[in-house]
């Protein structure tokens, strides 16, 4: 429950565990910095695939709950299906099999055996899921049928891995639904959806823009894929989380048909949906600052971390108003759960906690030494801000409740400014390639066409990230090609 | 929240549910059969690897709350490693190694590029972690270092697969732990071993008896292993959850040294430690019957179905008063948690309800019709017993929980009948093989000598279970080569 003692190097580790460059100067080897020296990430013996140390995946738990008990509450049930897919099943659907090949990891022995059949290791689970559902749909009544599963996937990247944001193993849960009708399966786009906002929104305060991805960066196997993207501070986009209708592609390629209501049989209709650990990596970029990670208090394991300032004659006192503190707090209720508090009595200086828990990102820090004791107060810390208040000791447990909630709308503010600051709307190309040369993200009528969409790419590294779901729909002409369209989509290099 | 509607075929759909085989006359078949039709499992298209349906899912993360809540107050902390262990890692501890390799699935490519080093997929994380581990600790107040990972892992297991009991890919907490000293190691083991001992008595009522592994069967780099065993109808003995004591073994091959109090270097002491989701399945196993699965009601998702019989003239009625009990029930607390209440309004007859609901081990049904109603009253009925009462409705849910809870006790009682009367104590060898040929579990002095427990299993088929962690002490010769010994074993055809 606190840091490490004081050893004879503390001045030395003190500079180990700081952040050696500037988020404004050099995003992508901040980031590295601090997710490490965070210890809430290291790299593995396995290139590509990192540790979830707990100070992540606690948080990671957190998101799970938070969503578990939303899909619960839909109806949706969770199972679990092989880690392994054979390739017979990979193949029947041909332009999923197309996205996911390359980065395929293989099974092919097992101990000094060679298996019959090589085996993939799951980049998702559509192809193994829909082969069971496929028996276990018989007629209407056996619908909606509504799983996920919280699990691992494997995508053999060989782009330089971020951790978090781009590796070659992740955590996610995938929902995989089929319903009787188009309209029941699109409805619950709407519902996904919303629960994706609010997690991003009210938990990971992530700013973000929803809308339908283009032609080319639909979901391989999907008749329309559904993103939220955000924006990271150094303006590059990532896709979050999202949604796809599969219309009956898949039902199709697997024989997931159902008798109807009137005794015929029919191709039933699916989505598949998916929310993944790339969002804590989203999170801890846009939040974190030259002093380490923020976590927003809706998903701080730990909210507050009290320093006692220790001197000889008063320590005992010091201490004893501390675990008083402490148990007031972490008796709090703070949306529906216990504060997590904890007081860091360990030998090092005050100085050296207050950056060690700056840099973990805990939200609130207290000091209380011995001028607090006399004056019946303590020292309140905002992680983001900085910002110092001092309160009467009656009032820390509201205050505190209340510096949580500003600093959680504050940190979702700051990502909207983020995200906003980010994006220019364009209607040429001249302005397109200027404003991307500026690390822009683009806004641009665009006709859709793969085609174009691969000329747009080659021209500027750009792709489109997703076009709003609700627009003008006045008639213009694509930023790109010329040719009419009624869609502004976004644009971006992205993650 | 019900069955399925009436349809033309329904008496022959009640026939294909139905289990065909009795669990007294053929334990297997009707195990198979019981996992499949309640859908609980299913096949999967990778031989020997099984889908978790969400009827068995679900339970499982109850348990997994359960645990998690015991381990967290323990102070250990959840993360996650990769899946993928790198063939030069596995290698460093000898006996590890080799007790693994014949099982290990390898994957050696990725799209269509060969891995320069193959890597394993994990069939349990030691190597991969103390990797790591041994990076991360540099002192004793890194220590202890108490870690553990809910995840999948793969043994390629060339043995008949039985559904949970056995399979190539199961589900899992391993426990990986350091610590500064064996004794604090060792009292680990204390506090993990009645984690689960309380797991299995409390909630899945499965009895058990707790000791050490022979040398022969001590996990691969460990320097002792305490098992829980239980034991099936059938008389076969089955692993639960164990605690694997290291010392310092992994430490000296993998090199996780630490700083001592007195600034030496030292090997650091470890543990590991896990539940699988196999407990699922002696679960089922242990308390099923000709009728169906019976879940324990600690562990149940829906405690109670309520069946109301619908008469056109009284439907209305009986609707609701079903309704008002399932709000009044399913707002009960029960040892900290909700009731799960279900009405099945189907239009399936209310005999193929009972027989669907038994099927599936809800623990108590309630019975509605129109002379209930009448009267003021409702039947209900305990899944174990069959036994029938009729309650006044405002005694309802006293009742329930009542019988809830006897049920649990029950259960539990039978299953330490099962595992006493299946084991006998033997002195010599003609009388453990004449056990073992009428399926005991036997109870004899033995010498914990491999090489006698290979002679024992060459000649019986039968391995050692475990050995009571106290005993009288007194000298007795081994049961098979006579030689000195003070432990009795427990020996069995097992799992």
């Amino acid at each position: 429950m606190a840091g490490k003692d004081v050893g004879n190097s503390e001045e030395k580790e003190q500079k180990d565990i700081g952040i050696t460059v500037k988020k404004s100067e050099d995003f992508s080897e901040w980031y590295q910095q601090v997710i490490l020296k965070s210890e809430f990430a290291d790299y593995s013996a396995v290139s590509g695939c990192i540790v979830y140390r707990p100070e992540s995946y606690l948080i990671w738990e957190k998101i799970q709950r938070i969503v578990d008990a939303r899909l619960k509450k839909l109806g949706i049930k969770n199972c679990y299906f092989p880690l392994f897919i054979p390739e017979r099943l990979l193949k029947k659907e041909a332009t999923h099999l197309e996205g996911f090949s390359p980065e395929v990891a293989w099974v092919t022995h097992a101990g000094d055996t060679e298996l019959d059949e090589k085996l993939a290791i799951r980049p998702t689970s559509e192809t193994i899921m829909y082969d069971s559902f496929a028996r276990w749909i018989r007629s209407w009544r056996d619908l909606p049928l509504r799983t996920a599963q919280w699990n691992n996937v494997v995508r053999w990247e060989f782009k330089h891995p971020v951790p978090f944001l781009r590796g070659r193993e992740f955590l996610w849960v995938e929902g995989h639904t089929v319903f009787a009708s188009k309209a029941e399966a699109e409805h619950e786009g709407l519902e996904i959806t919303q629960i994706w906002e609010d997690v991003l929104k009210e938990y990971l305060a992530v700013a973000f823009f929803t809308g339908r991805k283009s032609k080319k960066e639909t979901f391989a196997g999907a008749e329309y894929t559904i993103s939220l993207e955000s924006v990271l501070p150094n303006n590059k986009a990532i896709q979050g989380p999202d949604f796809h209708h599969d219309g009956q592609i898949f039902a199709k390629a697997y024989d997931i048909k159902f008798l109807n209501k009137n005794g015929e049989n029919e191709f039933a209709y699916q989505n598949t949906w998916a929310i993944s650990t790339r969002m804590l990596g989203v999170m801890f970029g846009i939040h974190g600052d030259d002093n380490g990670v923020i976590v927003p208090p809706r998903v701080a394991i730990t909210h507050v971390a009290i320093v006692p300032i220790l001197y000889d004659d008063t320590m005992d006192q010091v201490l004893k108003e501390c675990r008083k503190l402490q148990e007031e707090l972490s008796s709090t209720m703070y949306h529906g759960e216990t504060l997590g508090v904890l007081i860091d009595d360990s030998n090092y200086k005050p100085g050296w906690k207050y950056h060690h828990w700056e840099l973990k990102g805990v939200p609130l820090r207290i000091e209380f030494g011995p001028k607090d004791l006399e004056k019946k107060q303590a020292v309140l810390v905002r992680r983001d801000t900085g910002v110092k208040i001092t309160v009467p000791l009656h009032e820390v447990t509201a205050k505190a409740k209340e510096i949580l909630d500003e600093m959680q709308e504050h940190l979702y503010q700051k990502s909207v400014a983020i995200m906003n600051t980010a994006i220019i709307t364009v209607h040429d190309m001249a302005a397109f390639e200027k404003a991307l040369d500026e690390r822009m993200i683009v806004y641009a009528p665009f006709c859709n066409s793969p085609a174009c969409e691969d000329q747009i790419k080659a021209q500027t590294g750009a792709k489109t990230l997703n076009s709003p779901l609700e627009q003008k729909n006045s008639e213009m002409k694509c930023v790109s090609c010329g040719s009419v369209t009624k869609e502004y989509f976004y644009f971006g290099r992205s993650y």
